[in-house]
């Protein structure tokens, strides 16, 4: 059942070693069927070079096992949790990229230093508390945290991103990665004063309504 | 119409990925069509990994859609306006490169510390005021600050490179952040001393005069 | 003889490349034949690019030459201490991986600022004394080093990791570089705090009963 | 003529980019035959892409055109003088790698703090004095600098390394930037203690005794 969610989880699996996110068999990205409320998400420690449609795990909202061989994500329970308290939310992306992990250690929001930061997120990416793995506590820091916005950094963990679709979710990870990255550079070399709030709030009002070929919505 | 503009301009936005320096869709290539001034640039948000040559958006130097399905770039009003002031530019190129960026969230010029960073620029790339996206701000700035060079870091926001066609101005784009890197690693270890204005001089002349196969002409 | 360990040796040592691990010819990966208690590893100065399983050779756990026409690693005898000090071992790496390196040039220790590092390590990551190449020396200092962990930094030259066989230590090495630039990144920015013991232990044991297909064991 | 010697060079060119060691059009190889004295350099300007093996220009020691449709690198007058001074020197690389020239914009060594570093350098990599492009100055610090050594770091220019043949200058160019960025990188975090004088003349030694499948010999 759900083949082509389980390909397009696949896909998005994939994508994130593919753009630097992640090595290992760390982090993981989901998406929520919307007709039957279905979870599809990566299992736990396989790699994402082995990963094949046919590994991807069904859950049910709750996290019960529907459809699968292998075992789910340790973190299932906690983008679970997330998909129920939101039920906008359609993809879920965890990394541990590099930048935005360094300010999760560093317990630092990554500031509102560019034009595309201003654009995509409209103000800073927040930290959560300390989560431990494998239960809920880190969809409940997720949710606290997030707001309007689609990422969150994990404290001493690494990244979380929701979208509309798991590949808006991807999308996501990787500017929150590329904004990390610059803001973490700019930062080394001392102090630097972020946008004001009223350039944030211009570049993120145009962005909403103009960028793209479709209005892009409240998404990154 | 102007196939072979198109495809020239998607090849351009193509090479800004492989040379590592956009991400996901932001940053963009157009060039200038010498026979009829139509400008060719590409769609806005549309991912540089997907882009074929019928996406490229035709348009004229007042950025009114000649051809193409797709919405133009957010920056295409910007582009037009560079075009109309300067008739010497045929290419833009638009990206943000993590070390160039850097500079511009900093907002200092990259000072000419190498050999290379004379030959090819002969004085620090500034950085212009801060441009709200959208309209002709961003041309504005351009004109203002680049002079006869052919870079110049937009303030909190990226570079802006040209050149007599898109692939100077992509080749121009490479070395701004190859420049921009090693600059800024030296700078973490403490302050450092530019190279003497004399030794600049001698060698863009020199450069200008004798590197490459034909004379390079004032570009980078 | 032993066809299919060399193979298995031959991809454990190109997966270092690939993982950007090393580079030119410095590194090497072996493993232990579980039955008759050879060794297969590198020869020594060859390019991992060039590598093949016939260049392979196979040593006895006293380093004596059983089979290969080439010359093995320098590093062999160490490989064969550590092989006949610790009978769990199966596979052991060398990589001069840059940001653990980085650790060990400065004598510090890996400290324990993530999840990552917690599940894996349990522990900060430990810099061993100086020791010169070509004999036991390097062997001994890791077998006073290791202890139940995975993986020690060699002082003033790189990374040793042990596993059940070459690809748990090659997964056990991209792990620490990936803990030690998180780690190294964040440092960078100012004093940084590890995570709390007790949030260690409980991560620690949380992953090695729950993380991953089957109980991960002890190692990485 | 010399059919071979210009593919053996073309690769060696080519090998380059694919280190990361040289972006664009900047850096060159070349090689000396060893029965004719002629040498075969990378022409000006031309991108590494691009480059095939009809496009490698002859010239003899004194830098005057034997064969070739393409002007010779700007560097060909640099590269003869230190074939002239050295005739145990069959092959010269040089490239603006990031991490050395860091070292070279800094006017700073690249110390000793590997065992890597000691055994192929045994000493620190010096910076030679400042440098006019396109005569014969860059020839004269090389000679000047290198010593018994297989690298310089031309100072706010790049690095030249030395071999008996181009793959060799080319494998000493990439352990060049591997040592400059761990050494960098240790050096960000405050000062570090080099190997001592009896430790670095221990690994240099046995280096060049005992690493590889055949003596070593004074290269790296």
């Amino acid at each position: 059942m759900l083949e082509r969610l389980k390909k397009t989880v696949c896909d998005a699996n994939k994508a994130l070693p593919a753009a630097g996110l992640v090595a290992g068999t760390s982090g993981n990205a989901s998406q929520r069927d919307p007709e039957t409320g279905l979870i599809a998400i990566k299992p736990s420690g396989v790699s994402f070079q082995d990963l094949t449609p046919e590994d991807i795990v069904i859950v049910d909202e709750n996290g019960n096992l529907v459809e699968g061989d292998l075992k789910p994500s340790v973190d299932t329970a906690s983008h679970c949790y997330v998909y129920r308290a939101r039920k906008d939310v359609g993809g879920i992306v965890h990394t541990h990229s590099r930048y935005a992990t360094v300010f999760a250690i560093r317990g630092e929001d990554i500031p509102v230093l560019t034009t595309l930061a201003a654009d995509l997120y409209g103000k800073p990416i927040p930290v959560t508390g300390y989560a431990t793995i494998g239960g809920e506590a880190i969809g409940e820091e997720i949710v606290s945290h997030i707001g309007n916005g689609s990422a969150v950094l994990l404290r001493n963990h690494g990244v979380f991103t929701i979208g509309r679709d798991a590949a808006q979710a991807v999308r996501s990870a990787t500017y929150v990665e590329e904004t990390a990255e610059v803001s973490y550079l700019s930062m080394v070399l001392g102090p630097v004063q972020p946008l004001d709030s009223a350039a944030i709030d211009e570049a993120r009002t145009w962005y909403l309504k103009e960028y793209g070929q479709k209005p892009v919505g409240s998404g990154a």
